[in-house]
C-alpha cells in the first residue's frame, strides 16, 4: 500500500515533542499514585476524568470527536474532507491497578500531536486522520481484554460486550454510562490503524536500539475456571469430610507453573503461563472455601504447543479436582490465535527507520483485532527494564520522542498516498 | 464449685421454648441470606442491628445494659443485689459470611430466656446472673477471633485490639464507634462462665444424644504469611524473569494439605490443615501477583504435633519461596495451646445430664479466654450433618430445647449455691 518515498524533514520538524511530554504529564495525574504509577481501570471516575480531558483537548484543537455504543472515544481530523477513508492511530486511557503511566496513554498522546503535526504540514492530503482511545484495553476490571477494539472490528457483539460485570456485579454498560460515554455515535471503519506502544518487554532495551516494529503477536488461550467444594468451618470438619476449593486451586497453581517448566523441552520460554487472578469464597479465614475461581493464562507463538498445553492443563484440573475431593466447571474459555501485522505497514516503519528492530508481541493489543478490519500495526518504544504493569514502569524521554517522530512519518505518508 | 443435689424441675417448668424459637427467628433476620444464613460480620451495620435488637430486649425485660470499651454487650439481672457475685452466659451475634443462624445467637438467646426463668423461679439467688455478646467472636472480618472475650480475660490489650483492621482498612475501634458499640462500661469479671454453642462438628449426631459438653479444646497455630514477589505483565515477561507470589502461594497451600495427610502416621486426623483467606495483589487477570498472603491455620490436641508441623511447614515456605523466587515475611503467629475446660463446671453438666456426651472441640469458643479467669465450661446440641460456617448449617428445635433446659438448670444451680 506504499509505493513511493517521500521526504518527511519538514513534517518531523513540526511534531512537538514538549507538547508530548506537557500532555503525558496531564494525563499521568488521573488516577496517580504515591508510587507513580496510575490507578486508572476501565470506566472508572478516574478513567472519566481522562476521557473528559481528552474530549476537551479534541474540541481545543478542532478534532470533530465521536463515542460509539461501547465507549470507543475518537478525535477526528477531516484533513481530505467530508467521506474521504480515515487513518486511524491510539491506544487506550485505561490502566491496571497501580499500571504503569504509559502504557496506552503514550499511544493516545502522541498520536495527538502527530495529528496536529500533519494538520500544519499541510499539502493535499488524502485520508483524514482520527486519534482514538479504546475502551477496556486492559482486562483488568472487565474480561476478556479489548473489549472496545473487538467490538468496534465485530469479534465481539455489542450486547454481550455491554453485560460484561466487574468483580463487584457492575456491567460495563452501566459503568460507561455513569462517565458519560456511553455513545451513539458511527465510528467509520478505517483504511489503516498504526498504534505506538511502550514495548512492554525487554527485547528493544537489549537490542540497544530504540525503536521496534511488530511483526506479528503471539497465541493465548485465556480460561477462567472454578472449584466448587463445601463451605465449612476449618476447626471441626474432619480433614477426610472436607472439600475444599482453595486446596484444589493450589494443587492446579502449582502444576499450571511446572507446565512452563516442561515446555522448555520444545524450546527456551515457548510457553508462558500465569493465574493473575484467583477468587475465593467466602475467603475467611476459618471457613473452609466453597469456591475458588481462576484466571489462567497460556500464551504461545506456536499453536501446537498451545493445543498440548490445553490437554496437559485439563488433565492438571481433574487431578486437583479429585485431590480435594471438589467439582470444577469451566467459567469461560477465550482462544486468540497468533498473527501476523499487515506486512505492508511493517515494511513503511523500516523503510522509514530502517533500524527499528522486528519484534513479536507476547502481549495482546487493540491493533489485533483491528487486523481482522484494515492494515494495522504496532510501533514500539523500550521499556526500561522490561517492566510493564507496574508502577515503575518506564520509557526515557529521548525514547518517546523518537516513537513520536516515526509514527508522525507513518502517519503522514498513510494520509499522503 | 457444686457440692448438693438440688430439685430443678420447677426451674425446667418455666424456661419458655416458644420464645427461644421466636428470638430465634427474630434476631435471624439481621443479616439474614436468602440461602436461609446470615451475614452479619462483627461491627457491620448488620451486627450493629442485632446488638440494638439484643439491647431492646433487655431494656424491656429489666436488664442493667453495659457496653465495655471493645464492645462487649451484657444484660444483667440483679438476682442478689449490688455487688453480689455476677454468674455469666452468652456467646455472640457475629457471623461468618454466608454463615448459619444458629452458631452463637442460639447461645445468647437461650441465655435470655434462661435468665427470665431463673428470676421467676424466685427463692433466694446468691450470685446476679448476666446475658453476654461477645465482640468478634469469629475472626472474620477481624483477625484474630475471639477478639471481645480476649480482651476482657487480659490476654488482648484494649488499644491493640481496637487498631485491629479488617480488609478494607477499617479499624475495629471505628467500626464499633460507627454502629454506636465503643462504650466505657466495666464489665464485673464472673464467677463462673457457662455458654451453650451449637456443636459445629459431627460428633454428638453420631452418639445419639441431644447434649454435649466440651471437657477441652484442641491447640491451634495461625500464622498469616506472605510471599513478595514482583507484579509484571503476565505476556511478555519471560518465565524465567518472573517473581510470581501467587505461584509461591498455590505451591504451599498443596504442601499445606500434604502435612495433613502425612501427620496420619501418628494417628487418625490429628492434625487439621487449612488456608482459608487468600489476598492477592493487584489480582487482575494480566498481572503476575506481586503478593499473596495466606491465613494459614493448624490444629491439633497435641502440642507437639502442632511444634512438628510448624518446623515442616516453614521449610515448605522456604521451598515454595525459592521456587517462584519470591521473598517472604510472617505478617502474624497467634499460637493457642490446648486446654481443658472447668472439670466442676463439666461435672455439674452430667449430674443434670448423665447422657450428656464428653467432647473436644477444635472450633475456638469465647469460654476459652474465660477459662484463664473464672470457671468456664461450653455445652453443646448436635449440628445436622456436622455443618458448621455455612448457610445450611441447623440444629433441630427439639435438641435447641434440650440444649435451653440443661443451660436452665445450671445457671440457676451456680445462682443458688
Amino acid at each position: 500500500m506504499v509505493d513511493s518515498m517521500i521526504d518527511l524533514g519538514a513534517v518531523e520538524v513540526f511534531a512537538d515533542a514538549g507538547a508530548l511530554h506537557r500532555m503525558m504529564a496531564e494525563v499521568s495525574a488521573f488516577g496517580a499514585t504515591p508510587g507513580g504509577g496510575v490507578n486508572r481501570m476501565a470506566a472508572t471516575p478516574e478513567e472519566g476524568r481522562a476521557r473528559d480531558w481528552l474530549r476537551g483537548w479534541f474540541a481545543a484543537h478542532g478534532f470533530r470527536t465521536l463515542v460509539d455504543p461501547i465507549g470507543n472515544l475518537v478525535g477526528v481530523l477531516d484533513l481530505a474532507g467530508d467521506g474521504a477513508p480515515l487513518v486511524l492511530s491510539g491506544s487506550h486511557l485505561d490502566s491496571q491497578p497501580f499500571g504503569g503511566r504509559f502504557d496506552g496513554a503514550y499511544g493516545v498522546v502522541a498520536a495527538c500531536q502527530a495529528a496536529l503535526a500533519i494538520r500544519a504540514a499541510g499539502g493535499r492530503p488524502t485520508h483524514n486522520l482520527g486519534v482514538v482511545s479504546w475502551t477496556n484495553e486492559e482486562g483488568a476490571r472487565f474480561q476478556p481484554s479489548l473489549v472496545g477494539s473487538s467490538v468496534f472490528a465485530g469479534l465481539l457483539g455489542l450486547q454481550d460486550a455491554l453485560r460484561i460485570r466487574d468483580g463487584d456485579g457492575v456491567a460495563i454498560g452501566d459503568a460507561l454510562a455513569a462517565i458519560g460515554y456511553r455513545g451513539a455515535d458511527s465510528i467509520p471503519h478505517p483504511a489503516a490503524y498504526v498504534e505506538l506502544h511502550v514495548e512492554c518487554g525487554p527485547e528493544l532495551e537489549a537490542s540497544g536500539q530504540p525503536l521496534g516494529v511488530m511483526e506479528g503477536w503471539w497465541g493465548a488461550l485465556k480460561l477462567r475456571l472454578s472449584f466448587l467444594g463445601a463451605q465449612s468451618h476449618t476447626g471441626p470438619t474432619a480433614m477426610a469430610l472436607r472439600r475444599d476449593a482453595l486446596r484444589a486451586a493450589g494443587v492446579l497453581i502449582a502444576a499450571i507453573g511446572g507446565l512452563a517448566d516442561e515446555a522448555k523441552r520444545d524450546g527456551p520460554e515457548v510457553l508462558y503461563t500465569s493465574v493473575g487472578r484467583l477468587e475465593v469464597e467466602p475467603n475467611s479465614p476459618n471457613v473452609i472455601p466453597g469456591r475458588a475461581t481462576l484466571f489462567i493464562e497460556l500464551r504461545s507463538p506456536r499453536a501446537e504447543v498451545l493445543a498440548g498445553a490445553e490437554t496437559a492443563l485439563m488433565a492438571q484440573v481433574a487431578a486437583a479436582a479429585a485431590s480435594a475431593r471438589v467439582g470444577w466447571r469451566i467459567d469461560s474459555r477465550l482462544y486468540r490465535p497468533s498473527g501476523r501485522f499487515d506486512p505492508g505497514l511493517v515494511a513503511l516503519a523500516r523503510e522509514i527507520r530502517p533500524e527499528a528492530q522486528r519484534l513479536t508481541t507476547v502481549a495482546a493489543h487493540d491493533a489485533i483485532p483491528l487486523s481482522t478490519l484494515c492494515p494495522a500495526v504496532v510501533v514500539a518504544t523500550p521499556s526500561v527494564g522490561g517492566m510493564c504493569h507496574h508502577e515503575a514502569e518506564f520509557t526515557r524521554p529521548e525514547d518517546l520522542e523518537q516513537g513520536l517522530r516515526l509514527l508522525t512519518a507513518m502517519l503522514w505518508r498513510l494520509c499522503n498516498q
